[in-house]
């Protein structure tokens, strides 16, 4: 299939190579000359033919939002829109309504695979309507890895983002639970080889799973990570699967709490603990630490 | 009454004096000759008249510990230990015992009050058998603040301990939740007079609170808490109602997430956070702070 | 002063009556025909002077939006639009813009007080500008309780709202330690008079507290509580102010903890643990319970 | 090698029967005379030689602490016992040193496996003296997977129940940590093939993992799950993890929020809800529902 790429970072970028591995013609667009096929979207739709295909993997919020905008201008009914960013679920029905007016197809995917993606494939989390889906599974297939499994129609528009949310707020409670268990082994002295028993546990047991392969990974280049500050980002999916959850009363202890724990590894200070420090000083006479 | 007080610290010196503005004869010892009535424990016990009442007051664990231990070979039968300090519910049981096969009675006393004890009154959870609890009651009158409360006769051996451990759980639980509201205030733009808002909350709300009324005080020295540093200690109370919950299979969700919270302010960095560091950085090549 | 008051329910109903007692004029306005002291908005503001003062005092959402549409076209430039509801503080903003395009004033008043206000005063939390919150303060002072708290101008369009959900926020966690330690003190065989440690803890304790008097008012009525099924709604602005917190990425872990809680009182059966007991039968032969 | 087993329950009867199939001669030992090979420890005792290897597999705690005194009178100086029950770490110190004090060794081994280790291996992690640990080598590679990972020296005494404990610890966050995604995904409308998502994460996700793959079996016997109570028991480590985590000051949000979702899924009510359900009903009039 030829397929237009807006969007070549580390991640449309790699996508768009494997595509072409896949021998499929991608024609890319990125802001950045030096890595773009053409000058501009209109150009890029120019050298499409409709029904044109058009995935978008550019940052989520405003820059998605401002593509799939100057998109609905230039493609014709017919054509179909793919967002493959970290996409809000809630931007999706925004994003079908005002291509679907146009008579603009509109699919929304959740890929998970970052780095190792090129090379295993990008578990897709697709949403949209049979009809669109249908058309772009040859590009589904290329970048799905191999096997049955690494896809899902998951539903209607907004559902692969959705899902892909779900996915890395159980990603967030599962690295945080191996996280907890390293240090509760460091902080024993009766387990003296930490990194053997992180390794053991890839054979045999109920905690095998990749994340441990990449723990291994990560203790075999460093053992003790004292080349690491205990600091951690978070993409917005964590964030938004506790407000998702919030909104439904539904309740997430442990994928909130492994979000709360990287808030606060961004603190230098927890204004919060000030708090506490301030309330023992005033009835307790405790010294405070300033 | 006469009474012996052992520990003549912070907690133990106020009391003996409260006790003595309550007209009665405190015979204090304590291990620094400067502030102790008596050169020994053995000199103490001489002091008093049998049936002798000597009350301890001395950091918990193995301090207080030796001091029954020594009290148990120096009192005679009809005599009474009563335990004050900070202790874990579990050692009343044993001291209790020990004592109690030489014919001496135990009480165990929870005690807060901190600082305003002293001119407030301290508030008092015991644990002991009825009679030796109302022999008792002169003191326990002097120690206690004014009104029908501040006093409970909480059940058996350990009551008393137990009851204080899960008052400063609660107490935990309140002070970081004060703590959670601060820092969300200071976050956002919206609301300019944080300091206001603590202190109106004082009259006519759901949360008006002595601790409410102490972070006031705290607010009006220094409104930004900018002399502290978010760093606090935990007193043993807390840990030990969260082992007694997880003992009995209760959930404690909010206490423990305040235990934590303090665990967490005294860690330089988070071992924890750098697997998660470690991890974001294997399977994504995000980068990381070093 | 001669005010409106929109919604006569059981929070607006008594705060028109401590007005009325306070010697201001209500015309009130509701629904309901046989409450009412008109027949519509429009008589409402018929009856007023400009300038005028309308305090709405209704559902928060959608029904507050239409009151606030409605008003905008009977009102007149140089008149006063109060909202007294549970909005969330981003409805301000709006509502505040589209009154101001029409010279109309707007204030949001988070109000505290239940059932007790109409004897005590109501606790409020103010947001907008310094003038019409200044024209406010005569009805603010008949409202609010005695004394020189209860009340705070807490800054901008929204602030009122956004101190009265960080309020709520610390309530939850409040009220959840008060229960933590209830559970944990029923659990143990240890305490046997429950009911008189937490009335022993009013005085002198770290934990003193309305909500502490509340709860020992409660279980003089139902020792055991026993009547009660542990089962608990949320009225809206802890879900925001998690919410909010997520947004600012300031961790809340008490609160959270406490609404979580909630939600899962409200679920006959959990969904997840379904998943948990799943798990442990597919990989320990775990008897399930179904 | 031959080797003595005390327990032949499920865990004991499936590595006996791995060990046969492996070339060792086992010896079993059971209270129930229709699985035993023998009719009492001592006869067991008899049946080897020295210097004599007993392996018990009993439930922890008195069952554990029992068999081992019994085998301190049995056996001789050079033997060697092994603790491959869940036995809590404290416990290894005490029977290395009763054992020792009689010069018979002893090791203590954290087991996972499952209904799955007779096929697949069982996971090892062990903790004693090197010596000890090289001579027990044929056992355990007969016992572990198949490769180079699934056993590990963790340490000396306790040092295999200890990090046995944290596995179970990371493997009970990761498995809330499933669930909480599977509730959310369930509960919005959004995603209609729930199960097909967790067939999908299978390849290429960050989440695959042995537990996700327990799940899609799960799931499809009973894609609702409705054949299941939301109900689960714990198997001791996790409190145990807990508790060592607290006396270590180590914060463990996620896995204590796993474990005490286990606790609140096995109360038909809450008491702590009961108290927030009086409170509510004391300051606002909530309804309460009984």
């Amino acid at each position: 299939m030829r397929i237009g790429m807006v969007g070549l970072g580390r991640m449309g970028g790699n996508m768009a190579e494997r595509l072409r591995r896949g021998g499929h013609e991608v024609i890319g667009y990125d802001r950045d000359p030096r890595v773009s096929d053409v000058g501009s979207l209109a150009e890029l739709v120019d050298r499409l033919q409709p029904p044109r295909t058009v995935w978008v993997m550019v940052p989520s919020g405003e820059p998605t939002r401002a593509v799939v905008a100057e998109l609905a201008e230039l493609l014709s009914p017919g054509d179909l829109v793919v967002d493959g960013g970290n996409s809000h679920y809630a931007d999706d029905r925004g994003h079908a309504e005002r291509l679907g007016a146009k008579g603009i197809g509109f699919v929304d995917v959740g890929v998970s695979g970052g780095v190792w993606g090129l090379h295993q494939g990008y578990a897709l989390m697709v949403g949209g309507t049979e009809e669109d889906v249908r058309r772009l599974m040859p590009i589904f297939e290329t970048l799905k890895p191999e096997g049955e499994d690494g896809f899902v129609h998951a539903g209607g528009h907004g559902a692969g983002h959705f899902a892909k949310m779900v996915h890395n707020g159980i990603e967030y409670g599962m690295m945080q639970a191996l996280a907890e268990g390293w240090e509760l082994l460091e902080a024993s002295d009766l387990v003296t080889d930490v990194a053997g028993c992180f390794r053991s546990w890839r054979s045999g047991t109920v905690i095998r799973s990749w994340l441990l392969d990449l723990l291994v990974r990560a203790l075999e280049e460093d053992e003790e990570l004292s080349r690491l500050r205990g600091y951690a980002e978070d993409s917005g999916e964590g964030r938004w699967a506790v407000q998702a959850a919030v909104e439904h009363a539904v309740p997430l202890p442990v994928i909130t709490a492994a979000l709360y724990a990287r808030f606060a590894s961004r603190q230098p200070d927890s204004p919060a603990m000030k708090v506490v420090a301030a309330l023992r000083n005033q009835f307790g006479g405790h010294a405070v630490t300033s």
